[in-house]
């Protein structure tokens, strides 16, 4: 192909590159990478929504077939119980179609994961291999239309009958219909419900239970309404769907009942008292889905990315003043502020992905990690998802814009990228609703100083996602203030390009808005204000101090891996990406730096003549950046991205442009 | 309806605020809500292509038989020659199927438009009328794949032959296709082909010819190649191709030569000398489009809008901290700051596309309308199509987000709106490249400072769209001047509220910028450097003195809206949303504002205050000001807009919810 023509970059080892990006699970990624090269996993645009549905299903019972599937499953029934390596799988086919990939997250992640973690061992037995082996295609049937990022307000009960020893799901009306559910419309067989469970005239809050809901034959079981949420903007592959129950009956084994059990007679038990913190434990065994989410957007984005760099090593126009050949739209200043940054972002993501799924594997294979290790990990995937998943959003956009008419043809893949990606920032938790997740955590580092105002539940109404228990002050807090303690003085001339100041700044910004955050919600409710409204008066603050947390552990984990690369040429390359990711971050929030009086305006101007200074010492090497995250090009499948400009340029100037096109 | 339940609010009256908006051709946006009231026009999706450009060409035909077509063409061939007229009708029709709406810009604005404003009265009286019945389907065959925003660079020839009196079209080669053109893949029998004019051995740029592309039995013509585009992320009922010409002869008479002229023995003749000139001229001519996309993107964002606050006004999630009914999404500050700031602009874009249409229709009546106006009307145009388009993708797509699970069923409209409209930004000319435009007009007002760097083609390579002439002092550089004078010190406690202290703070950014851009464009000239080097250096600079000014004119526009409204409650209003419009747009720019030394911290953090105090304010009229829009519901088609989550809620709580609703 003759990209391959650009692809020489004498300074950088790509090989190396992705080498190192790719860490721990490099193998499961290389195998993942190979699936992406079968016909049958090519990206396709087109289809109707029946053939591609059908489509998806069969490639879903291919992947069935591959070792990765087993990674995400325990040994008692075959797996790997390699937690890691499942994700690291999902996130590299995010490269690929991405309706196969919510699919298959659908199926073994919701639907199995739940089973996995919230079922006990006859239920793994007796379900898991047919969920592996997609005999059993499944439904994880929690949000409901009135109710979606509220998930303790759900309305859909299931109450105990001791006479028949069995459960009785029931719908109340079309509020409670469980809407969007994967697997619904088509391929499902059986459902999780999560219902209010009810025994001896007692609520106990949100359960989940096993519902049939389709027979041998296909047809929906007695009692069950099915209904196709039909067409959507994207991942028109999944079979997105309604279900309702008219008292439907299901044994009493159909209860998941790791965290919650009933006996015979109903009589409930549970090793977790509180009725709130034991549903939001049984959430938080399902982090795995955030942390899938976020990394098939990131993939995403690497793929969207790839195509823009490419193509804007190839496409040309404007001669330039003085003449002479048309100008790559690389070179262009404002093309390369539009991607550079953006790339730089979706690296320090990268690392903080990397250390999420590290996370995420060590804590699921330590039974008694300590609670706080499980919540931060619940705060930083909550984070990570968030911001992930509004970069894909905001970045695959600008890469169709910096195509212009290319990137509005399907072909060149970006309006499907754009349209599958877009719901990732609504599903898997509302992204506002996560950050809120995420301030709430950091909020209860400041519990002393809030005196009543816990019990008041204002800081609980934050992100009623999450066990309200006090936790303790988070190792992220500590950090934080040890890095505002290096921070220069204000008018100080520390070096803008140094680590440390970027990192200071990071940090005063983080901790100056928690605290304040905090003061102002104190105050707010010591004056006797009503609740809401004193929550609701800072709520743009409260998300902007969460979203600086994330901002510091982007930093951090970026920087974390500059300093563990041990290949210089690399390591200079990252340090320079690194700042481009710390000083374009700081450049966004420079009005609140002055306000603050952390920047002066000299020194506030000179971070933006900084990132232009980066973004032209990087633009020679954007396409091994690109290069490097090692998509398969049967996925990129774009041919604006494979050659197909860099030719039609060629023919143009025979013997011309193709040689200067980097 | 039960979303009317909202619809009372006491201190707005919808209908007089409607009718303000309306305007001058307030019985056209009338009539086209009429059309759009008719079952063949009501928004569908998921429609298969085929099906799609069948039902969008039924369409087409269906709205030729209006009166509404007839106002955009010449009374000589029974036309109204009301282009503000044509412009109000196609706006209105942009709350509709968006498919339709290009194809309608298509055949009468572009093809129509090409051979009125650059044909002959034999052309017109020949072509025309076929063009309005539809009975002759067309094609504006400009742009090429290889050049879309250089278009003085296109690659298509057409050479004179005497002894034939023909011209000969030629493509070179695949860069060369005419590409993306409306009308070409399926319905075009005729195609305007813009190509290179050559007779006498002589070049004379860029000329439009007239090309039949299909016979009578829809095959293409001899030496014609006609490839289909294929599937695109949106406009599916538009069927967009390339075209490809192998010597085709066509007569003399198929030159469009109002600008150019070619005799029977070759000889050349135009009433413009300069052939860059001559060919800007002719574009110029066809500024209808460009101010027919900023109106069409608009009504896009007014209907995105129009759901997604009525979905806010009936959404409910979660309960307050100290219990009772949950909370209505508009009443969260972090949906009021999504929303309102953006309901805000697009009234700022409203009164400012109002401005265009009347100047619009002003020029086109004058037939020596002096060359200034007609600048800055082109100036205005591409400033407007490249604010509007841009915050149509950023405002539907904030609305999608807004709207949750139900914003990604295509049911609730807003998929399709983003996909239709996403392209708006690259067509009718990118939007950077149109703001770098922008910039060259207010750059040659300081030609003076320049000294020789305009004859370096420095400017002129800024926007290669525009005609190279020096133009004078436009009447916008005069008022900036004037507002800055008023401009009160940094630290004066000038109220923001004040209009005056806007406006002066909108002035002083841009003239700053404008001014400070030119001279570092002279230094790097002056000190020898690389034409290209210099320009590109201070890119990023230049679009934001282009955009600046475009905010100015925005400013200005809603300004002058509220100063002629003669209902004090409207005044009243409509002041306080222009607050909310200057304000948080003041706030984008706090950063810069402050490394300027023209906000001080103190009182860029009472900006920030300043703003979510409005939205507080404006809150409770945010259903009238988007009613206004008076958009008729079978256009805005989304259940969630129509009744359908205030019929949940009520079900919900019989009795409760539905009455709060506001």
């Amino acid at each position: 192909m003759s990209h391959d023509a650009q692809a020489a970059d004498p300074e950088v080892d790509v090989a190396a590159l992705t080498s190192f990006l790719d860490g721990r699970w490099g193998w499961v990624k290389d195998e993942a990478r190979q699936i992406l090269r079968e016909p049958l996993f090519h990206p396709i645009h087109g289809l109707g929504i029946e053939a591609y549905r059908e489509r998806t299903f069969e490639q879903l019972n291919e992947i069935a077939k591959s070792e990765g599937v087993t990674l995400g499953f325990p040994k008692s029934v075959g797996g790997l119980d390699d937690t890691g390596g499942f994700v690291s799988a999902f996130e590299t086919l995010a490269h690929g179609d991405l309706s196969l990939l919510v699919k298959i997250g659908v199926q073994f992640g919701l639907f199995g994961g739940a089973i996995h973690h919230l079922g006990n061992e006859d239920q793994h037995a007796r379900y898991l291999p047919q969920v592996m082996s997609v005999e059993l295609p499944g439904c994880f049937a929690m949000t409901e239309t009135g109710h979606g990022s509220d998930v303790q307000a759900l309305r859909t009960t299931s109450v105990y009958e001791p006479e028949t020893e069995q459960f009785v799901i029931n719908t109340p009306d079309r509020d409670a219909f469980k809407d969007y559910i994967g697997n619904a419309a088509r391929d499902g067989k059986l459902a999780i419900v999560f219902a209010q469970l009810i025994t001896q005239g007692e609520t106990h809050g949100v359960h989940a239970f096993l519902v049939p809901i389709r027979d041998e034959a296909g047809r929906p079981c007695e009692g069950v309404t099915i209904e196709d949420d039909g067409h959507k903007a994207g991942l028109h592959g999944v079979d997105n769907g309604r279900l309702a129950f008219d008292t439907v009956s299901v044994p009493r084994e159909a209860l998941l009942d790791r965290y919650g059990q009933v006996a015979a007679d109903g009589a409930y038990t549970s090793p977790i008292d509180n009725r709130t913190k034991r549903f939001f434990t049984m959430l938080g065994t399902l982090v795995q889905g955030r942390v899938s989410v976020a990394g098939g957007g990131l993939s995403a984005t690497k793929t969207a990315l790839t195509i823009a760099v490419r193509y804007g090593l190839a496409r040309r126009q404007f001669s330039p003043p003085d003449g002479g050949p048309e100008i790559l739209l690389m070179d262009y200043l404002a093309h390369q502020r539009r991607l550079l940054p953006r790339l730089a972002k979706t690296y320090a993501l990268h690392f903080a992905q990397q250390v999420l799924v590290e996370r995420l594997d060590t804590i699921f294979h330590e039974a008694d990690a300590p609670e706080h290790e499980r919540r931060e990990l619940e705060s930083l995937a909550a984070g990570v998802k968030a911001v992930a998943t509004w970069h894909a959003t905001d970045t695959i956009q600008t890469c169709r814009e910096a195509c212009g008419g290319q990137g509005y043809l399907s072909i060149n893949r970006l309006a499907q990228l754009k349209n599958d990606t877009d719901v990732f920032t609504t599903f898997e938790g509302d992204n506002t609703v996560l950050l809120q997740l995420v301030a709430r955590g950091l909020l209860t580092d400041y519990r002393d100083e809030f005196g009543s105002l816990d019990t008041l539940g204002m800081v609980r109404f934050l992100a009623d996602q999450v066990v309200d228990t006090v936790v303790e002050a988070t190792s992220a807090r500590q950090l934080v203030q040890s890095l505002v303690a290096a921070l220069p003085g204000r008018d100080d001339a520390a070096d803008l390009l140094g680590r440390d100041t970027q990192r200071a700044l990071f940090a005063w910004r983080e901790e100056h808005l928690i605290r304040t955050v905090a003061l102002r919600l104190k105050r707010g409710m010591d004056d006797g204000g009503d609740p809401f409204d004193v929550f609701n008066a800072c709520q743009d603050h409260v998300l902007e101090a969460a979203h600086a947390h994330v901002d510091g552990q982007l930093l951090e984990a970026f920087t974390n891996a500059v300093d563990r690369c041990d290949d210089d040429d690399l390591t200079t390359l990252l340090d320079t990406l690194c700042d481009l990711y710390a000083l374009s971050t700081i450049e966004e929030h420079r009005g609140w730096y002055q306000e603050h009086g952390r920047l002066n305006a000299a020194r506030s101007k000179a971070v933006v003549a900084a990132v232009n200074d980066l973004c032209r010492q990087l633009r020679p090497h954007a396409l091994a950046f690109v290069d490097a995250f090692a998509i398969p090009d049967e996925a990129i499948a774009a041919p604006i991205a494979l050659g197909d400009e860099a030719e039609r340029q060629a023919i143009k100037n025979p013997g011309g442009w193709g040689a200067l096109s980097r």
